[in-house]
């Protein structure tokens, strides 16, 4: 084996094992430790971060893969050691094109920030936010001109991050065929609102009860007590120390149990996917989900396709009855599935239907862009926002906590992230389109409990390949296209036929 | 401020930083990490170890604390930067001192003895852990002699690493002293042993109500829910991330209720103290209990002289009559608390009582120190073992796996450590002696349930020092001596005889 390459396995072996301890110390912040504990790891996360990023952007890496580029390149382009100088190589260039001290002022920016956001939308106060959105777009822009090829959209640069290769014209075209197919599909829905009622999902869902329940439904997927965990947190995530090491989180509203039920199977479906990854990985930059854009299709494929389908309740159905015979025992299976799926233009993202949901995302990418590219000022955006609101959905926002101010993404400068949420939505139907395909049987399975066909299928097309190939590269490798809004709609257009049909 | 100092700071900053984050990893391996995350953790761990010592060893911190020693010596002793040069100059010292790969190899040695020393103490089979314990041996030899000054006793540089300038003639003293009091308390007790019975606590106590009984006397004392936390572990620990992040663990034995009870207080005790440093000191070297005897202190005053005393019980015995109508509700406080304190010779340390504890220690510093000076050969210890218990305690030991395999500290290397439980105690009566003189109306607080007056003596005298001064010297400053075993001694013959009187 080359030397070099041993060389800088070893290096980044560092840098992992460092980047473990980052997922670590901030797993432990959201779930376990004690408040007066803030500070402090405020420090040490900013330590190990910084640790991290020296070993990473060092001169040694840099001269270890210049040595290394001719012996890569005549490597098989799927095998581990190209992959990873390849991978390695691109977020080597990018770390080391971003000064240090643009990025600690981001990342100081976006603590404050962050603090003051969870203040104004409390108190619904725009004014008091927009100082802190200014500061974060402007830096968010200085960043994307230190990235992006001249002549390119800014926003390139940003989407970049979250899904390399991904651009705003390819977002801007998959939205744009997305809203023809969507807008008519919700004016179908709404002439049928009256046939579904969301109120037979009312009751009192005790926590407890709710965690042992959603734990039975995740063991049944591959929920593993030996590799998982599932704890509390206010908002619900998934993270992972390693492939064996996966640690997902949920909240219990003992009025609804859908929330941490879908939520506990969204959560799971990453959890799989970062479990999944090939041991010869580990230690490496590639042992994790290749992009944003195919870790949300595996959630998304988990939760919605498969979570709120027909199959999967004509076998978990009874069990939850059992569960909760209160309200479920006199509810049938049919009303039940109808009420889960119910489609209601709201004012909140994370509590929208399968349908209203990408257009709420599409209203994001739309003013993210805008503010980036320097066509919005700030000052503007609530209008723009309630305007969309108003054309999108029809709805009306009545204050900014319930508008402009409801998402955590802006104030830590998460620009670009939102479309790869539509994007996971519209690569899961593609996969699910390839899965029934290959698999005989698999919803035939999945209405018998055994999930073992999908989840053996999404490892070896999706899971074992970590980050080796960049989420448009394995799209190609096993759809053998790109990402394409058709069978999205398709499938949203049967599903939600048969929601409303009758 | 000098600018040396600033700079050295921050490097010591990072140090922690590190220190916290492998706080954190260590905790969580023991607390909530899933089976099959273990083999990455070691290698995180590793990492972080290494990175850390890589950081604190360097020639730069060395050329610092070169530059600053004259300027350090000319400010009082006891300011925060004299005694942070002071210390971290002594830790840097003996980091140099000792060869890298000693230490890797210690460590490497100690994981496989660890394991090892599990499988034999299962089978109880002294001749499978023998190999391992002659290579840590050696090992700890090889370590001593790179610390040890040229003719002296070469545990005493083990003993250093607990107990900064604690000494093998020191600990035979104390010892001796020890013994010359112990045996005949214990010839006393062993003919009044009717006049009480350990019986009266049998029952069962679910996990949970275990866990809000500790959580409540814990409350009382001084826990609070924003700066700890409780959690379950296989073998109980404390530990901390920083001032405000302190934690705790215990293990819930549903027959007996005092194991969890009385290790929760103990723990705490060590808990108390970590919060309790001076805030002016985080993030450096200072920022934690100074050794472990002065820890050993806190924790078995806390446990012992409080906790096992009657004033605590005249607070808690009616809430724990409520909390456990069975079997306590008929059950006098005398007889309840005559129970909690027998004596009785055992073969187990970790259920040792107050009485027979240090027999069991003074045994183990006999044998590590022979061993370590190469009196005693491994082969040799089980039979030397046997051998004094029957002297000390008068008890056969059966197998070694309740004989010489029933720690993990020689499997750990950990030779120099059991010296410091004895210490502890000895030092927690002188402390208690000072208390009692110094705070008037300090038992009847206790039982009135106020600990504020105990606590925030120990905080003022011991615990907001952090290691700015060795035990040694902590205990010069508060008591005027050195650690002096006649106030123990007399703690002791005073409360067994209450305890067996009538």
């Amino acid at each position: 084996m080359n030397a070099d390459y041993l060389r800088l396995r070893e290096r980044l072996a560092e840098v992992q094992d460092l980047g473990s301890a980052q997922a670590l110390l901030e797993w432990d912040q959201r779930t376990m430790m004690p408040a007066r504990g803030s500070a402090a790891r405020a420090e040490a996360l900013a330590t190990v971060v910084k640790l991290g990023f020296e070993r990473f952007a060092s001169d040694e890496v840099g001269a270890l893969l210049d040595a290394l580029g001719p012996w890569a390149e005549a490597l098989p382009y799927d095998s581990d050691e190209a992959s990873l100088v390849r991978v390695t190589r691109r977020e080597y260039d990018k770390a080391r094109r971003v000064p240090v001290t643009l990025k600690a002022e981001i990342a100081r920016t976006a603590a404050i920030a962050g603090d003051a956001w969870i203040e104004a939308r409390k108190a619904s106060d725009y004014a008091a936010f927009r100082p802190h959105l200014e500061r974060i777009v402007a830096l968010r822009r200085e960043y994307a001109a230190c990235l992006a090829a001249r002549g390119t959209d800014p926003y390139d640069a940003l989407l970049d991050d979250y899904e390399p290769g991904f651009t705003a014209a390819a977002a801007a075209r998959m939205f744009e065929a997305l809203k023809v197919g969507l807008v008519p599909l919700l004016g179908r829905i709404r002439e049928r609102a009256g046939a579904l009622d969301e109120g037979v999902l009312a009751g009192r869902f005790p926590a407890d009860r709710q965690r042992a329940f959603c734990l039975d439904v995740m063991r049944a997927i591959g929920f593993d007590d030996d590799g998982f965990r599932l704890d509390v947190s206010a908002h619900p995530f998934e993270t992972r120390m390693a492939a064996g090491d996966v640690r997902m989180t949920t909240r219990y509203d003992e009025g609804r149990l859908a929330d941490a039920l879908f939520g506990c199977i969204h959560e799971l479906g990453h959890g799989l996917y970062e479990s999944g990854v090939d041991p010869a990985l580990a230690r490496t930059p590639l042992d994790h989900g290749t992009s944003m854009g195919i870790h949300e299709s595996q959630s998304r494929l988990w939760e919605n396709v498969v979570g709120r389908g027909l199959p999967f309740w004509r076998f978990f159905y009874p069990r939850l009855q059992q569960a909760f015979p209160e309200p479920f025992a006199g509810l049938s299976l049919e009303r039940f599935w109808r009420a889960i799926n119910a489609v209601r233009p709201s004012l909140i993202r994370v509590e929208a239907d399968e349908v209203t949901y990408n257009l709420h995302v599409l209203l994001r990418f739309e003013l993210e862009r805008a503010l980036i590219g320097g066509d919005l000022a700030p000052a503007d955006l609530p209008a723009e926002w309630n305007a969309r609101m108003r054309e999108y959905l029809g709805v009306e926002v009545p204050d900014d906590r319930r508008g402009v101010l409801q998402d955590i993404h802006w104030s830590q400068g998460d620009f670009g992230y939102f479309p790869t949420y539509t994007l996971g939505n519209v690569i899961a139907s593609q996969l699910w389109e390839r899965a029934t395909a290959e698999v005989p049987g698999l919803e035939a399975a999945i209405e018998a409990g055994d999930f073992a066909p999908l989840r053996r299928w999404l490892h070896a097309a999706i899971h074992h390949h970590g980050a080796k190939f960049t989420g448009e590269e394995l799209l190609a490798r096993v759809t053998g296209r790109g990402a394409d809004p058709a069978p999205y709609l398709a499938y949203l257009d049967a599903k939600f036929a048969a929601v409303y049909g009758g």
